[in-house]
């Protein structure tokens, strides 16, 4: 205890993915006061463990060599963690809430796991049943910020990755979403094929003239060519001379992100479409989108730590909003 | 010299692909005596030079690693060959002829190159010129022989492969074509990603439900999803437990042919389509073409061998045909 005039924190927030662990402390008015991030993602961890029932240790005893001193400092700070590590082969199964699923019920819905003196509350994923199955599993906290964070709760939200989340929300609930390995192929495209062997570089965060080409190949030769054939002429113009070999890997970003996101528009009402990614992937969105005259509203990846923080009111594990003004879910 | 009355070898033909060397020895007739097949593709091959200049010996000593009895036995026997050896980055670089291209003036370009006591002749790949490049090499052997094998000169040839040809034919001449990396695609993605790892085992020769599941899944759905997203329909139909293991591998195959075909027809006028390949992918691409009610009718990728007979006749380095009823050019 201090009678220092800083606040208390009031919850640590974890976004705990595949291959990256994200960790925030906020304050009681829900502001970030300190973060970490490590490349120690589940899978990683995980691994660590000969058994199944060795998992929750290695998980606990990674989660404590990361946020050990905000605990020590914070004795008995809820914990709320989302992602992979609520996955089955995680620290433990946190299961899914099923499509259609209205947001602020995943604090209803979240499992306890003790982790020393501390207990970490993990959020569901989300799925979608029938024909066409599809999952999701931490992009859900990411969609709550997003509510929290913009006033229109009737939108296409799209989160870019390694799996692409294309989500339809209605009303503060998300009413069905598809996945697109856009971010998966791109990485096996560059890593190790007829097409790496070209590139001299890998994309950067800037939106190129050779991504732009990309697009346009994708717009217009998209009716007769599907994806196989639209990559090879990466291929076809490098050999003819009309790529060069430092814009190869854009172009084939680009020739990606535009199949995904003319077929996407296809199944979507347009209107106005809100890209929530890192500042390297959601700038491609972007413009992919804006040449198809859709309007776009961008939300930070950092979102999360805001998704975790109204998840944690919904759950009453820290004080609820008060201030109508701020209330994000009006109905 | 011998008065035994075995025909003596007219012909050594080579497909020496950028990860196969095929070789045939034909008589006079054109039938094959004798053949020979090994991993040494030219890729291997060309590995073997520290520098370009040493590149020819290193090709000259694999042809004739492998050919040494032929040439011994029938000494001044014309060698032909296509495919990547005739790449700038194999034993010497045979150009290309520009589409439109008749078939038979493949011959009047061959690129003669040394190899000991004989000479080799190189034939020429193809190519697309205009906004959408395109290049073949390897395979313009294998249409000159489907057009030796067939009728009709006026057809879609789909050649499947790593990197699978659509060529349209009129009259003999090849009047444009495009590639698709279809096969690449599917060694990316069985290799090692999140879908390979869902998969016990590799696709296999036979047309399996989980197949046609897959061409359904790109008939019904590839207008809303683009390939990015019909692929990880694989995982999501894994993790609902309605895909076993073991048809992962299946599944993805027909979802890549399925959304190539789809586009591919879009593109090309029906009829009837001549497929080309190997037995395990031609029907795969006939069952993908009947579905979408278009004729087809097989030819062996052997066909290759032919092909470069008839080159050889076009090139006079044969005895030409003489009889009219095995004209394969009617004007």
């Amino acid at each position: 205890m201090s009678d220092a005039p800083e606040r208390n924190a009031a919850l640590l927030a974890v976004d705990w993915g595949t291959t990256a662990f994200r960790a925030w402390l906020l304050d009681d008015s829900g502001a970030v006061t300190d973060r970490v991030t490590s490349a120690d993602g589940s899978l990683r961890v995980s691994e660590r463990a000969d058994s199944p029932s060795e998992r929750a240790e290695v998980f606990r005893d990674a989660f404590v060599g990361r946020c050990g001193p905000w605990l020590t400092a914070n004795p008995g700070v809820p914990v709320l963690a989302a992602g992979m590590v609520g996955s089955d082969h995680g620290w433990a199964g946190a299961g899914y809430l099923d499509v259609p699923a209205d947001l602020r019920e995943l604090a209803g819905r979240l499992t306890v796991v003790p982790a020393g003196e501390s207990v970490v509350h993990l959020v569901p994923g989300l799925r979608v049943t029938g024909p066409d199955p599809d999952v999701m599993r931490g992009e859900e906290v990411q969609l709550r910020g997003v509510l929290a964070a913009t006033t229109d709760h009737s939108a296409t939200v799209v989160l870019p990755g390694t799996h692409t989340k294309w989500v339809r929300l209605d009303g503060g609930c998300v009413t069905g979403f598809t996945t697109a390995m856009t971010g998966e192929l791109y990485g096996l495209l560059l890593r190790d094929s007829t097409l790496s062997r070209l590139a001299a570089r890998r994309a950067g965060p800037e939106i190129t003239t050779a991504f732009t080409r990309g697009l346009e190949a994708a717009e217009r030769q998209g009716d007769e060519r599907g994806l196989g054939a639209l990559l090879f002429t990466a291929r076809t113009l490098a050999l003819a001379g009309r790529l060069e070999s430092g814009e190869v890997a854009d172009y084939v970003s680009g020739l990606l992100v535009g199949d995904e996101v003319r077929h996407a528009l296809q199944g979507a009402s347009a209107g106005v479409v809100t890209v929530c990614g890192s500042p390297s992937t959601a700038p491609r969105y972007r413009h992919a989108l804006e040449r198809a005259g859709v309007s776009v509203r961008t939300v930070e990846e950092d979102v999360a730590a805001l998704g975790l923080w109204r998840i944690a009111q919904d759950a009453g594990l820290v004080p609820a909003v008060s201030d109508p003004r701020t209330e994000d879910h009006p109905r």
